[in-house]
């Protein structure tokens, strides 16, 4: 185990990388731990939890919904959960961020460890305090911004990490590297991702380099007025067409990021090649670079997105590869081009 | 309208007292504005309210619930409310601590005013950042703390407030007294709640002091970690009997006070002298000193309350009028002197 503390402006937050989850023990220092997972997790891992209480939920986004929390909050208040009480939520980017939201509400906020499992939940979901649940199709419409009192990585989460969910996480990955960083983009360019699946030393300093470009674009603004914004590459449309179309978290982000190339081409300065590029790219890490879309629709949930604001949307665009704008962009211009950019 | 800034640590917030709730159009220099507020309110005072959206619903603590911050937030998304919408939270403390949460939650918080209608929400609800949300019994046990981005009194809201309301908002003011202002506590002896309902000046007067208090208290600790404690004063026992003996809030604090004296005598050092002035001045203001309870349920409450950790339980006990002290009570000698406090 070794740790870096990132200095939020709200909290710094100490990261254990290359750390055995049983560590959880000393780093709480004796506190009362619920444990909070998913089935999946828990069934894949249930020999990691022996001796905690555990709160344990059906996988995927489809619950990531109140009805959820509900559950959760009556489980806590069974094992008499109070203000000392350390949630521990392990899992992918659901378990942390609806872990997360509870922690910030329950007793108006209880202690929390963030124990991401999947490459998704470990470059992004666990890294700068956001969390939420979602509104019907309306993604995390509902959440609060707090820091956990610690993250913690455990890589040996990864060996039952479902191959679909390693490129989920690679979507985030490519996104670093698409507003943020040059090298990286051309480091995955060497790579691909059977070597990152099987070598622990290449997987651990991918990964810490996410963490560490991550953290530096929060630290530089928490609460997501300004620069932030940039880390919604790909995910505005990214975010309309994922539970509209049922599609995992990385598939509908990579076609958002394709979109919002193309409309970096077309009302921005971003260089055709350049844009090939990251298509390639994201092809190469399998995955999806199109799809079907009923474009009215999409453009209406656009319409409800939180980064609108009024008659305009927030869209983060590409001048080039590692360098990302953030345009407010009408409507109607959308509207526009809503149809040649998907 | 005369306005003070409150500096918290979290944030300042703009006070403004003797204000008429129109002027809230030039406060949030024409931001979209969704007035919430619920039908007694919306019903006695829906001339104020005309030309703003107004998502309403039903009074009462009863309502204090998720399922009213579901069909709230349902109405917010209808109203298409963005991060730049202001909600205005327009009643008493159910109204502003539904409202506070709601806002907080939203988007990941959207922009909040209170105006406080009632005593209790002027004097105490809408100052220090604390909001909530009932889960079953459990008072407030879903919340979050974040300050508002102004507080607006105007208090033409008060010709129509019930008397029991007025009687409610006492109990709240006494206590500020009872654990900060031995100066208020006299001054509240001289005077009787009719001459403070028929005197603008002197419910004025009145209100600015308790909101000068209860400021200061937060001010020292925004996050409840110590000295904000003391304003649980009659709270612990209060929040035990409020939803189980369908109390109103200000009754129950008001037998929780009385109850917290008689334990300050029995393990603390207030004279029983004091404790009578304070019995005797809850009394004058039409407050319930004593109730019908089943000790070995209040007990069991007691065990979930928020303030607990562990095997004992924060209480608030007067030394003397106007001084309190945080003891940490152990549980089992909580059990044995409930039956002679109560």
């Amino acid at each position: 185990m070794h740790t870096i503390e990132y200095q939020f402006s709200d909290k710094k937050v100490p990261v254990h990388f290359d750390a055995v989850f049983n560590e959880i023990y000393q780093l709480t220092a004796g506190a009362k731990l619920i444990i909070l997972t998913d089935d999946q997790v828990f069934g894949l891992h249930a020999e990691k939890f022996s001796g905690y209480p555990v709160i344990s939920f059906v996988a995927g986004e489809a619950n990531k919904q109140q009805a959820t929390v509900n559950n959760i909050i009556d489980e806590l208040i069974k094992h008499e959960a109070d203000r000392n009480t350390f949630l521990i939520a392990v899992g992918g980017g659901v378990v942390t961020d609806i872990g997360g939201y509870v922690a910030a509400i329950y007793m108006r906020g209880i202690r929390l460890a963030l124990v991401p499992t999947s490459i998704l939940a470990m470059v992004d979901a666990t890294i700068g305090g956001k969390n939420g649940i979602d509104v019907g199709l309306l993604k995390n419409l509902v959440g609060t911004f707090r820091q956990p009192d610690f993250i913690l990585y455990d890589y040996s989460f990864l060996s039952t990490l479902p191959f679909d969910q390693w490129v989920n996480g690679f979507a985030e990955i490519i996104k670093h590297a698409c507003v943020r960083d040059a090298k990286l983009f051309a480091f995955l360019e060497q790579h691909n991702l059977h070597e990152f699946q099987n070598d622990h030393h290449l997987i651990s300093e991918l990964i810490e380099k996410n963490v560490n470009i991550k953290s530096s674009v929060v630290a530089a603004d928490v609460y997501e007025k300004g620069e932030r914004k940039i880390l919604n590459f790909g995910h505005t449309i990214g975010h309309a067409i994922e539970n509209t179309y049922h599609l995992s978290h990385g598939q509908a982000v990579s076609i958002g990021m394709v979109a919002a190339c193309n409309l970096s081409e077309q009302i921005g300065e971003l260089h055709f090649e350049e844009a090939r590029r990251v298509v390639s790219l994201l092809a190469k890490y399998h995955l999806s670079v199109d799809i079907e879309t009923d474009h009215e629709q999409v453009f209406e949930i656009l319409k409800m997105d939180k980064k609108r604001s009024a008659d305009t949307i927030d869209f983060i665009l590409l001048s080039e590869i590692g360098r990302a704008t953030i345009q407010s962009v009408p409507l109607d211009t959308l509207q526009k081009h809503i149809k040649e950019i998907m």
